[in-house]
Parts: C-alpha cells; sequence; structure tokens
C-alpha cells in the first residue's frame, strides 16, 4: 500500500483487512495523543485503543470525547499485551515509559513516541537495551503536527491527515520496525520521512526550536504596555510564544547544543541588520529584507 | 457622533446626513488605499472618490473592482477642488505628494496618510509649510491593518472594521483637523488613539518594524533544504518576511534610529538565552519562555 492510497479514504482500513492492531496504548492523552488515539478509532485501525494517564489519574475526558476506548492510570497494566504502543508524554519522560511497556507488551508489538527531540531519547532507550541484554522494538517518530494549546479538547481526529511525521530509525532498528511505523503513520493520513534522530535534531533546532526562542525573546522584548498597539505582524511572529513553557524546557535541554548552535547562527543574521541600520546603509538593508523573503516565499503562504 | 455610533452601523452615514465629502482623493490605490476607497463608496461617505496612480498608470483595475468611482494618473489633476486625499503611497513619496495635493485642492479639506512611520513625513510638510508661509492642513494616521500582500486585488471593504487608527497630530496641528480625521476613521468602522509622531514611531519600531527584522532574519537563517521539515511554528513566525522588500527597506530607513534601539534590545534578550543554552540552565531556560509567554498571553490569540 502507498500512502497515497490511505489518504485517499479515510474510512477503510489499509490492505482492506481487519484492524492492525489488537491493543494500541496511547501513553498521554492531550491534544496529540488525543488525537491519534480518535484517528486510530475512526479508521477501525485498532480492536482497543487504551489511554494512559498519570498515577491515580485516567484521562476521563479523552475517553468522554471518543479519543480512547478505555482510560487507565496504570502503565504497566494498561500495556500489558498491547502491540502499539505510542508515547505522547513530555520528552524527558519518554525513555522510562518505554522502558516500562517493553516489559509487559506483546513481545510482536512496537513502540514509537512523538516527541520533539530524538537522539537523546534513543540514546538512553538504547543504554537500557544494552544494560538489559535485550532489543527494544522502539523507533522514534516526530508528527511535525499540533499547536500552542495542549490538553484533549483541543484534539482533532483529522490532527495528523495530510501532516508530515519523521521517523527517525537508528543505525540497530529493524528494517521490519522502520517499515511498521511508516505503515501507522500513513494509515492515519499522514506522509513520512525517516532520517537518523542526529539529522533530526539538528534540522528541528532550525525549523521549530529556534523559531520558539524567537518568538519568545521578541514577545518579551516588547514593553507590554505597548501590546495594545500590536497588529497581527506582532501577533503571528510571536503565536508559538503561547506554549507551555515546561514542555519546551525539556525540548531545549534535550537538543540544547543543536539549538544553541542555530541560535549563534541567528545572532550572526541579526548582527548584519545591526551594521546595517547602524550605517543607515538602505542596500544592505534591502539586501537582508530580500535575503528574508526569498526563504519564506519558497514555502508558500 | 461617537465612535460606537458609527461602528454600530455600516449603511448609514454619520449623524444621518448626506456625503461627508464632495471629492475623497486615493493616492496610491493598492491594498489599503482599495479598501479605504471601497469603504468610503460603500458608506455612501463621497460623493466622488478618485483614485490616483503612477504618472501614466491610472488605477483602473481598483475602478473596475470598485474600489473607486474614477481613476486619475495626475495627481494635480485629479486633487483639484478635493476635500479629502488619503496617501496610501510608500512613505518617502508621501511628503511630495502632500505638498503637491495642498496647492490644488479645496482650501477647506484636509490631507492624511496612512505611512508606517510618522515623524520624519510630518517634519518634511512642516519644513514646507514654513518655507512656503503657509499651514497644509495635514495629519498623519496609521491604520493597523493590511497585510503582506499588496495590490487592489487583496482590498476588502470591511479592512478597517474594528481595526486600530493611530492618529499623529504634531504640536501645531489645529484640533479642528484632529477632530476630522478621528471622524474619517471612525466614520470606516475603526477605533482612534492620537499621540505624537515620535512616540509613534518609537512604539512602532518595537511592535511592528522589529517583528519584521526578526521574521526576515529567522527566515534567512534557516537553510534552504530544510524549509520542508518547517511546520506551523516557523511558518506564523516568519509570515510576515513575505512582505515587500522595497516597501521594507524605505519604513526602516524612515524610523532607522527607533528600529535600531528596538533591535538592540532584542539583542539583549538573545544575550541571556544564548547564556542560558550555553550553561544548559533549565530553570533560566523555562524563566526566558515564561517572560514570553506572559507578554504574548497578555493579548489572547
Amino acid at each position: 500500500m502507498s500512502a497515497d492510497d490511505s489518504t485517499s479514504s479515510t474510512s477503510s482500513t489499509p490492505e482492506g483487512a481487519g484492524p492492525i492492531y489488537r491493543r494500541a496504548v496511547i501513553v498521554g492523552v492531550g491534544l496529540l495523543g488525543g488525537s491519534i488515539g480518535w484517528a486510530l478509532r475512526n479508521r477501525q485501525l485498532a480492536h482497543e485503543v487504551v489511554g494512559v494517564g498519570r498515577p491515580g489519574k485516567p484521562p476521563l475526558l479523552a475517553a468522554a470525547m471518543g479519543c480512547i476506548d478505555r482510560a487507565e492510570s496504570d502503565l504497566a497494566l494498561a500495556a500489558r499485551d498491547a502491540d502499539l504502543v505510542i508515547c505522547c508524554a513530555p520528552v524527558q519522560q519518554i525513555p522510562e515509559h518505554v522502558l516500562a511497556c517493553s516489559q509487559v507488551m506483546n513481545p510482536e508489538g512496537f513502540i514509537t513516541d512523538v516527541g520533539s527531540t530524538k537522539l537523546t531519547i534513543a540514546q538512553q532507550i538504547q543504554q537500557h537495551s544494552q544494560r538489559q541484554q535485550s532489543n527494544i522494538a522502539f523507533i522514534g517518530s516526530h508528527p511535525l503536527a499540533g499547536g500552542t494549546s495542549s490538553g484533549p479538547e483541543q484534539a482533532r481526529a483529522d490532527l495528523l491527515e495530510g501532516s508530515l511525521v519523521l521517523v527517525t530509525p537508528d543505525s540497530d532498528t529493524p528494517l521490519e520496525i522502520i517499515a511498521r511505523a511508516e505503515k501507522l503513520w500513513q494509515s492515519l493520513g499522514a506522509r513520512t520521512i525517516c532520517m537518523p534522530p542526529q539529522m533530526h535534531d539538528q534540522a528541528l533546532a532550525q525549523t521549530s526550536h529556534l523559531p520558539h526562542i524567537v518568538a519568545a525573546a521578541l514577545a518579551a522584548s516588547t514593553a507590554q504596555d505597548l501590546v495594545p498597539l500590536t497588529a497581527t505582524g506582532w501577533r503571528s511572529t510571536t503565536r508559538i510564544a503561547s506554549g507551555n513553557a515546561k514542555l519546551w524546557r525539556q525540548i531545549l535541554e534535550e537538543n540544547r547544543l543543536p539549538a544553541l548552535q542555530a541560535l549563534q547562527n541567528f545572532a550572526k543574521v541579526l548582527e548584519h541588520w545591526l551594521a546595517a541600520l547602524e550605517k543607515g546603509d538602505g542596500d544592505a538593508l534591502e539586501q537582508l529584507l530580500e535575503q528574508g523573503k526569498t526563504t519564506r516565499d519558497a514555502l508558500g503562504s
């Protein structure tokens, strides 16, 4: 089945057969986890979708909304016999969840995640695999979908449709697991691109983590009493600064060096801007404006 | 008439009387000029709305769209006997247009503009007034409405509805002209705030010009081959980098020192970010993220 086949149909299951998964477990049922669970259910890709919240806090709202079939708060209990686990928790919790699930789930199943950073997670899981002398059937994923708001009430069954999911095998990941992860995301209507975790982190430092830093810095550098004088420009440039600070702290801690490098590179571009403004060099200003416009226009609106 | 009265009705004219203006002239009929002309016509605020293009280039498309009643390319001819002139040309052309119109228009009328910078324009017009020993009935305006696209095909009759227009009298502007400018914008459904040109320029350096610089620098610092890996965050943070580089060059040249100061202030915030990432100081990162979030959340989505 090609990605096109799966995206052209939202109701039939891939290959026209029954559900692919007997028990799919979503750990952390917020915007992304809720949307994935909902899509798995809508597309009848799993006999059962189990959502796991924090200890003592089963994700009842997500269950009431129809994002999951069943709400659990005990990870080891929920993941027993699962043949698919998707970790949608904050990045620094993902390795421990992966390890906990790997010990109780169906040995034929596999685990993936949706974290915004990939190398540290992969390294930590690999270290545990070596220590336990057992292979954990894990492969990282990062759906480029979501938003600044969080929580299952923001979930949408079609969130992944037409989106891009980066799948991040390392050199030890069996080809079969790569194929199964790609099939999972394509079944939900997404396109997939595979790349090593390190390449992912360096790319996303530029395309996602740096924009977050810049948006937060721009918002912070605006005097509060001038906020009523802002218009659509400031509004879109700073939009993502509204994201959850604790989650973004984790992302930047995990991807510290690539994010630092991206920020240093950005600071160099700003030095050209400062020099052009200091000198009043109109030609240099126009050239800097054109450079930004060229890259931005490559994307379309 | 209060601003509320005018915004609560889109079809009747203010004070229930006939049109306010006999001949309203729009110089530069693009997105903003076209929208203003269209709104003046829809609200029956002028007997005639004349649009002026560049020499030899009457704005025929805007006339065909209904943004203006008549398309002209000779400014002096079009502005003859006008009782309202709104200059919507690039900022560096505004003073000469204002002077040209002031010599032929109805001496009871007034002129305003929609430029993104205000002090240089006001100073240049004041110098000419003094040289000619005649008062030019000019007052600056800046509607915080528009978009990155330009041209009359982007015009919307409701563009100004609910928007904010900054009106920028200087110490010599007669109170009566201030009142008439505020009435003009309120008649088109906008709210108005008055402030001196210098205060406007310092505020907008932070709320509009700095975001443009930052968006352009962010886009330019992203490797072209990574653009396909961007998502909604990068997309909104860089959106305004698509703006017209020649127009933005003029804006930054006109408002060079306030823009430089805003950029220097932003660069200081970035230094805190660089230090926090270099040290791997998670608490500092979270504090910086929270600072941005607090200012952004003050605005709402």
